[in-house]
């Protein structure tokens, strides 16, 4: 008997596994997405999930401190390896990324287009939709001291690319600029550490009420008229052109017109790649909290979810790397959080999980195993040279059984060869959701799965 | 100036970080093993990178011991969760397995037919082609209860077509069988703890001196001569059916009879599936370790590279998860190490890293990207559209510059719009191969990369 207590078999919380049909559609997500990355281009590094506290540290923001998982060997032998103290694994891929470069800047291509798609971890407090493990999905260009802003274009596009191919409802990609917002901050006359605070109280305007905020702005500085006025520009919801043509035409200070430029230019490349008007829009209160971006900052919003968060954040930074390098990086990214909305697109019904097998075709096995298993392993080389995925039932089953567990699992087609069958030489191949059957020889069974698929 | 120390930007021994190239090789491998796996019907699940210490413990072996990774939180909060002290990092994908099947049994279908790859990590001390973080990508099949012998059939032959496609040359995969051998020793009249240190012996004895293996074995209980007459048999190198033949007419214990059945299943199966008989062949010696394997054993070796070791080796096991729940759950997988293989397949040229490019086409940008960079963005987004990966060279170079970094880089196909192009309407399409170039109308421009990518 097992002693082992039961309550120990589900994994940790905030470690989420995946059932099958889970890990199909979650394959299916980050499929697409990695499309999408190559088609632009884009390449793959492969940083290990492990990196020395040094390096993690030296870039880490406030936030990720208390968060940071450090390695420890259970039961240390004598020839074990000592680093492991310093050892700890990566909260998110950017510094990895950082560090890379830095490392590697000779034996890679600038401007460095890089995609990475993995687990990052981070020790907080498991709840609704945050999670100890989580897959990102990143995206980011690299430039050796310049980096023109149509990069930040392509960068969008190939999101907005993703979200209409995974046909999850409609989204609009919110554009903000921060250099922009600095700008009309400054105009109000508040000194840098008010504009710092300012920076997280527009962060959060979305979460509370127009009257908090004003409070909230009124404490960093501004008269109550004031911080209105800057609400209201904020608050902007007119389509980009007007956005744009307001925004011209105020005169602020140099960051503001810089700021003017690049959202003018990220939308010109938008609309170059043929990115429709629906997926984008100008939104000024995108701040990003207290981060690194330096130029245009992004979120993604299912429409008909404002409550899932944002699905796909980033934005354009000027430095990447000089913690580790003396040399100038700008850079622009955004991250996908597949983990974060995964289980909620499955939830609202927006991704299916009803698959839970990879293979379309079951051949099942009527005839007991040892006398005529070989009949049924031949038909599921034919079919498997053909790139058909097929699965045999290999266990001595009653046939109803095994249609039983045929429909169960999602497959659309079933091969039968029972008695009859083998005395003619034929195969049933049956389509699973109609119920229609055709009976054939061998030769004739690539090509009748092949059609039946189709139909 | 940065002064962080160089040394501490590479990444920490035993975890080893891929470049482009190499990063694009891995991923194809990684493809091609989930693209059979798939064609099979197996289903990937994901269960996650860390496990409870119980867990882990309850069924690891021997010499994981001094090798697991705990985690530990850095700089702990007030609030941070409080059970970090019992995570720990997944050593294999076997264990997880178990406690995921042991959990899920009532929401998965039997026989379970799962793969899983990704990383696993062991906290030993690093050395060649053995890494503190490597890849494992793992096939099985968990019955409940019985599992027919054609499974073992069915993922050796997987094994096989992976192989056969990834083209890393002429492989072997070695066919042992742990009833079978211990029927044979059992023979020699040792007792239960001799045969168990001889099947360490046996293990090792490709590694040594044939005069070495016969001294173990006489340590081992048995006499000179039966030691001889042992691996002699364990040396057998005919053909499948031959050494079938000779196995069958001995008549030793009911184990061994059982192992020989086995094995008969084993190899009828492989040839109904069309496995070529150049692809595998019986071994006896193969008795992989101390593991918990029962039944028919699997190495996978390159015939001209045996240097490397085996680059998939699993088998049959009695029971996977009674150590968690109180059932029979009998399995067969393979595990072929990734990581371990991918540098040395890439080092003998056996696999090529010689690509650093996702997509075949660039788009140059001889003219001012400021007053014309939505010309190029218009084109790569038509490229894309048909899904043509493709790249746009974002900045502002000499075209000279700009055709050196897409040699470089190895893209196949160039795209040049100049002054004169731009005047005319027109885009040169140049095989980057063969210097070989077409001026066409946007309106042909798919048809022609498209063309000229086939040849």
């Amino acid at each position: 008997m097992s002693d082992f207590p039961k309550n120990l078999l589900q994994s940790p919380s905030g470690f989420p596994e995946l059932l099958p049909n889970e890990a199909i559609a979650q394959q299916k997500v980050i499929d697409v997405i990695r499309k999408h990355y190559e088609r632009a281009g884009f390449v793959p590094i492969e940083t290990p999930l492990v990196e020395r506290e040094e390096v993690l540290t030296a870039k880490s923001e406030g936030e990720i401190g208390t968060q940071m998982y450090g390695l420890r060997l259970m039961n240390p032998a004598k020839d074990s390896p000592t680093d492991t103290k310093d050892l700890v694994l990566r909260y998110d891929h950017t510094v990895p990324m950082a560090r890379f470069v830095a490392a590697h800047q000779r034996e890679i291509t600038f401007p460095f287009r890089r995609f990475a798609i993995g687990p990052v971890f981070r020790g907080e407090r498991p709840r609704e939709g945050r999670y100890r493990q989580f897959i990102q999905a990143d995206i980011d260009v690299i430039g050796d001291g310049i980096l023109d802003n149509l990069h930040d274009a392509e960068i969008v596009s190939v999101i907005a690319n993703i979200f209409t191919e995974l046909s999850i409802g409609d989204f609009t990609i919110r554009i903000g600029n921060r250099k922009l917002l600095q700008g009309i901050l400054s105009s109000t006359g508040i000194n840098d550490s008010q504009i710092a605070e300012a920076l997280l109280v527009i962060d959060h305007m979305e979460k509370v009420s127009a009257e908090d905020t004003i409070h909230a702005l009124v404490r960093c500085g501004m008269t109550e008229t004031t911080a209105k006025d800057v609400i209201t520009t904020l608050s902007d919801s007119r389509d980009s052109d007007e956005q744009l043509a307001s925004l011209k035409e105020r005169s602020l200070d140099e960051l503001y017109k810089q700021g003017v430029g690049e959202i003018e230019a990220l939308i010109n490349g938008l609309r170059a790649l043929g990115v429709s008007e629906r997926h984008f829009t100008i939104d000024l209160s995108i701040a990003r909290g207290l981060a690194y971006y330096t130029g245009n900052v992004f979120e993604t919003r299912l429409d008909n979810h404002a409550d899932i968060g944002s699905i796909a954040s980033g934005g354009r930074y000027d430095d990447l790397a000089s913690t580790f390098i003396d040399k100038r990086l700008p850079g622009v990214g955004i991250s996908i959080g597949v983990s974060r909305i995964l289980p909620r697109l499955i939830k609202t019904g927006l991704l299916s999980a009803d698959i839970s097998t990879t293979a379309p075709v079951i051949i099942t096995t009527a005839l007991p195993l040892e006398a005529h298993g070989a009949i049924y392993l031949r038909q599921a080389a034919l079919l498997r040279a053909a790139e058909i995925s097929t699965e045999v039932y290999l266990t001595d089953r009653a046939l109803g059984k095994e249609l039983e567990y045929a429909n169960k699992r999602g497959f659309i087609i079933a091969l039968i060869t029972g008695e009859q069958e083998l005395a003619k030489g034929t195969i049933i191949v049956r389509d699973l959701r109609s119920g229609n059957q055709v009976e054939v020889h061998e030769q004739a069974l690539v090509e009748t799965v092949r059609s039946m698929m189709g139909a």
